[in-house]
């Protein structure tokens, strides 16, 4: 059986959870207390994931890590949502580049602060991040003004990691994305329609906690 | 010839840059004019690249973005600086998703704005980033206290895509990466003694600018 480190609040482990169920994997979750700190800790980082990351999928009897990698890795190994030859492969890689680059990474930052932080969000760094996502988000708005998926006319691993974020509470970042784009908002209701959707909070471990900023 | 589009700021042209020269294989730069925002315009994005950036690179008929695709790409092409086996190819792919998402993309935007920006940065921004900075340079500085090279005994395409803003001079970012992380540092010599290393403004076009800031 699959295992599938993760927890309730990480979107990069969503990519994951979504795209198990997507293929009709089975799979089991394995909590990590993140919201506690416990990938900050020397031990885990030693025993666990050397990046301080989630998620971890334990397959084939190793600990893979890094979203994008496991998403391809489960494409080849399951034959479902990769690309069809070497362009297409090329152009998923090229898409989640761009999604751990620009377009997951500074939403994921500004929802953490904004919903989970410590204290209060400084608000120029808040709006320094905000003028980053709205670059990137409308790139991929514009994007998805072409085209139904984000590589061609089907859903690929590509869909799976640049939604990660993009189904939790708008309280939780505050910024209605639907609405603010809405070639996304239109993708995002077409991966909701896909057999194995999920809530995050409902498919992964441990407590939702209301935003605190 | 291939062709790359590249200016000599760009870190992430440096990388492929930098690994063209070192599998030996012939090249030749086309400038763009970034500094002076050409990437974003709606004709050169609609024209060049959707995403806005550089690297490009024109290969066999084709014109290929993101660094960290391409740097696969010239590692399949050329049968040089690849992983030599699945396992090993997957460690390289995750090491190249931890550069672009933590490693590279803080560092660039920090040392871009301390450079190059068009007023002065908002401290509590560089701080931020600075603070993110120290989190993934210190993954990276205790990893590469054990291994020669980003995986394992030989340098690979994951050393070309990590590098790609730390042989900028120092008073571009204002951080002396190699002194401040020792084992980053060592790396980085045995990266320059490498056959085809070259200064990022030697071998790519465009004038270098004092740091503003």
């Amino acid at each position: 059986m699959l295992k599938l480190h993760c927890f309730g609040q990480s979107g990069n482990a969503y990519k994951v959870a979504f795209a198990l169920n997507a293929m009709g994997v089975e799979w089991e979750p394995v909590f990590v207390d993140f919201m506690n700190g416990i990938t900050r800790t020397a031990a885990w980082r030693a025993q666990s994931n050397e990046m301080g990351e989630v998620p971890i999928l334990e397959i084939d009897g190793k600990a893979q890590t890094q979203s994008a990698v496991i998403l391809t890795l489960l494409a080849e190994r399951f034959g479902q949502f990769g690309g069809r030859d070497a362009d297409e492969q090329r152009e998923i890689q090229r898409w989640m580049y761009f999604d751990n680059h620009k377009f997951t990474s500074y939403f994921a930052s500004y929802r953490f602060m904004k919903a989970f932080g410590q204290s209060a969000p400084n608000p120029d760094v808040m709006a320094w991040l905000r003028g980053r996502i709205d670059g990137a988000f409308g790139i991929v708005d514009q994007h998805l003004a072409h085209s139904p998926f984000i590589v061609g006319a089907r859903p690929t691993i590509a869909d799976f990691s640049l939604c990660g974020y993009l189904f939790y509470p708008v309280e939780e970042s505050g910024i209605d994305v639907a609405a603010s784009y809405p070639h996304i908002g239109a993708w995002l209701a077409r991966l909701k329609a896909l057999p194995g959707w999920g809530d995050p909070y409902a498919i992964m471990p441990g407590e939702r906690i209301a935003a605190k900023w």
